[in-house]
């Protein structure tokens, strides 16, 4: 019997990003110089796929690359480029290259890229591009690092409210350069005061002669320049937003960021939390390893001297574990557990004080409900941990020893736990890099001298 | 002297999110049964600020607080709702209104909220709605959770290949609930195949007689309904996409995915990696403590297993400890430098992984210098406390072994924190939660082996 042919047809393939195995094939065309190889396998690739292959090369062959490239250099590579690697690339161009390229992105990503020049390139860019992109660049720049300033786009329409909608949708004719997010027109009253916003689908649904302040929606989120990207990453989750305004300080329209914008923004700020927590200041490896040593060091010695200070404790108790040294063998257990359940209250804290869900009248709340959660997680700990040493030493005291120490110190970690971070955040630090150390050194030292403390009291 | 009057009109204050004073408010006039004044304070707020006031009210005022909102309840209060009292809040809604609020939600939102109603209420929503809203909530839970399938909206305009601009446009007005977010069209082939797109911009940019398909965009990302959301956050990233295709196992355009529906998604992602980080299952603290006890109980059982193998170590080494008490004193601070280190290249590799930016050939460069900086770090700490450790002990013996030991701990660290996650990841669990524990269970028993090992071999 013969196979029917299948209803369905197969699913299309679909490229989706590159693989390591076309970046071995680029590796290996440029190492046999073989540039026209190297140009097929990088023809109609996105921008930041090429950036990829870029990162992963060896300093020679990058630039080789980079000459592969010249011809028509794509500026969107530079967006796509880790910090660390753009800084190369960009002294691989000639000023009148990197100026062109700047001058060819969005004035959001021409921003970025020309921020992270060193002060030399900046003006030898700024000799080569016009005054009004020099303009626009340099007062970007006025804004703080990491505000809405620094991060809005310029492009965008903008139509006083007086307008019809077919008075809006003639302007777009005169309008080049408009970014592809964009969806929504702002309207601004005589002042250039954002009162409201309409979708470009409605334009396009309405009559040409309706007034457009009659059909915009006014619940507008308005943002001001100096707006941390850690606040509007909050504001665009909460509300759900797609564009917001954004307005310099006496209240004018200067520009808009979008929802895309802020998937880099919004990553950024999560990871560095992540980063925080895990107590390195950078998730990259880009950079060369003395460099990235040191960034670590810092963490460590903060380490370091927090298990310096449990150890002195311990040096107190130096004659009661020479006595019964199953006190030695325990001990590590009462200080381990009280740390990782601290840092479970932290990384729980952090992320609520990140999503602005501990309010003021919460954080009681918060705190009782660790207590809770570490009195019956220490309580059901302590319960088997006393009766295994119990057994195992046959020493009853010795297992209510442990058990105490370790419900007192995971209990203190509940509560540390959730306090640490919101009093870092109240005083302005980040709760995120502050809180894992302080914990520690708390839930170390307090476990020891609990158990250690309390066993010289009722074992000696 | 008068003083003059400022320049500048001081800045515009504008609302950004509702303040805890303003929900203490609510509660205060909620408890006078105020009904009034709560409706007041109410009045114009946001969805998902009236959400945020439900989930800080005690169960009583919240069934009170609903019955208020119940005359014209805003479903997208649901929507921003924390699952678990959207749960409670949902009981509190005859199905009808259930029902309706779903209707009136748009496609992701309202899959989002029916798929969490318990089956009994799913039936009686079903129950309520017209054919082909039931028709497209069932067919979009026939996706997996999480998939591209789940995620996407329905709501689109898609135009074919052989259109003009002016029926593009004329298409829009018969098409209702149009999303704000619309920033694009797409255009289909004969066979329903997505090949293009148009941003709307340009739409009101050129003639109305230009056939669409010479001005789309081709480069496409098409998603399939089935791929994962990380995989998606991961593409809008890279690629700083704005709107995305999705289409069915045969290639037909079945919906799209917007970077402002992404911002959340990628939210839940990272966050998802600093929960697994952090060693606790969600961040919330919205459910009963009882619940939240036991899903963090199973993250301490694993530490608790690790201290017990870490303390099993040192038990084999009651005599030498007995004998040299230092050595009880010293050893915390080989295992807890360890973990340390051990995390940070942890973290590193895990943002490194989400981020796609270890692909196979990197691993040996990411793992060479991880090793590179635990030398470097862990020479010049051990250093220190060697010198130190010499200078209080009065012994050089000591001092080395307990240098030697570190440096080896700090060394595994570096290259376990690297290799677990990798490994994890290829065999398809998730690195962030699974490399932690291994981790620090290495590290702890490597750490007190080493030490106690050496000094056995040098001391005795």
């Amino acid at each position: 019997m013969e196979k029917s042919p299948p209803l369905v047809s197969p699913t299309p393939e679909y490229d989706y990003s590159i693989s390591s195995d076309q970046i071995k094939l680029v590796r290996n065309a440029l190492q046999s110089n073989n540039d026209k190889v190297v140009r097929d396998l990088i023809a109609g690739l996105h921008a930041a796929d090429v950036a990829d292959i870029i990162e992963q090369l060896p300093h020679a062959q990058r630039i080789h690359f980079v000459d592969l490239l010249r011809p028509d250099f794509d500026p969107e590579i530079l967006v796509a480029l880790d910090e660390y690697i753009r800084d190369e690339v960009v002294h691989l161009l000639t000023s009148k290259e990197l100026a062109s390229a700047i001058t060819n992105l969005q004035s959001d990503d021409a921003v970025a890229v020309y921020d992270d020049l060193d002060h030399e390139l900046q003006q030898q860019v700024l000799a080569d591009i016009s005054e009004s992109d020099r303009q626009s660049l340099e007062s970007s720049l006025d804004y703080e690092e990491e505000s809405a300033g620094r991060l809005m786009l310029r492009e965008m329409i903008v139509a006083p409210d007086i307008w019809t909608i077919g008075q809006v949708i003639d302007s777009f004719e005169s309008t080049e350069d408009l970014p592809e997010e964009l969806s929504q027109v702002f309207i601004v009253d005589e002042k250039n005061y954002p009162i409201g916003s309409v979708p470009l689908s409605r334009l396009l649904q309405l009559p040409r002669r309706t007034r457009i302040d009659s059909i915009m929606d006014r619940d507008l989120k308005i943002i001001p320049v100096s707006m941390s990207q850690e606040d509007l990453a909050f504001y665009f989750q909460q509300y759900s937003l797609t564009a917001v305004p954004v307005v310099e300080a006496g209240g004018q329209l200067m520009g808009m960021i979008t929802a895309s914008q802020m998937i880099s923004v919004i990553q950024a700020e999560t990871e560095k939390d992540l980063m925080g927590l895990g107590r390195v200041s950078e998730p990259t490896l880009a950079k060369p390893v003395v460099e990235l040593s040191l960034k670590r060091l810092r963490w460590l010695i903060v380490t370091f001297i927090n298990t310096l200070l449990a150890s002195s404790v311990i040096a107190h108790f130096e004659v009661e574990i020479q006595k019964i040294v199953a006190l030695a063998v325990l001990m590590p257990i009462v200080a381990s557990m009280g740390g990782n359940s601290g840092m479970q209250a932290v990384t729980v804290t952090v992320c609520a004080l990140a999503q602005r869900d501990l309010r003021s009248g919460q954080i009681f709340h918060a705190v009782y409900k660790e207590i809770g959660i570490s009195l019956i997680n220490s309580f059901i700990l302590a319960s088997l941990l006393s009766c295994s040493v119990t057994f195992i030493y046959k020493d009853g005291v010795l297992g209510f020893v442990l058990g105490a120490a370790l419900m007192f110190n995971m209990i203190w970690a509940g509560l540390a736990g959730t306090l640490f971070p919101v009093i870092l955040d109240r005083l302005g630090f980040d709760p995120a890099i502050g809180s894992g150390p302080l914990l520690t050194t708390t839930t170390d030292v307090l476990g020891f001298l609990a158990f250690l403390g309390l066993a010289t009291i009722f074992l000696f």
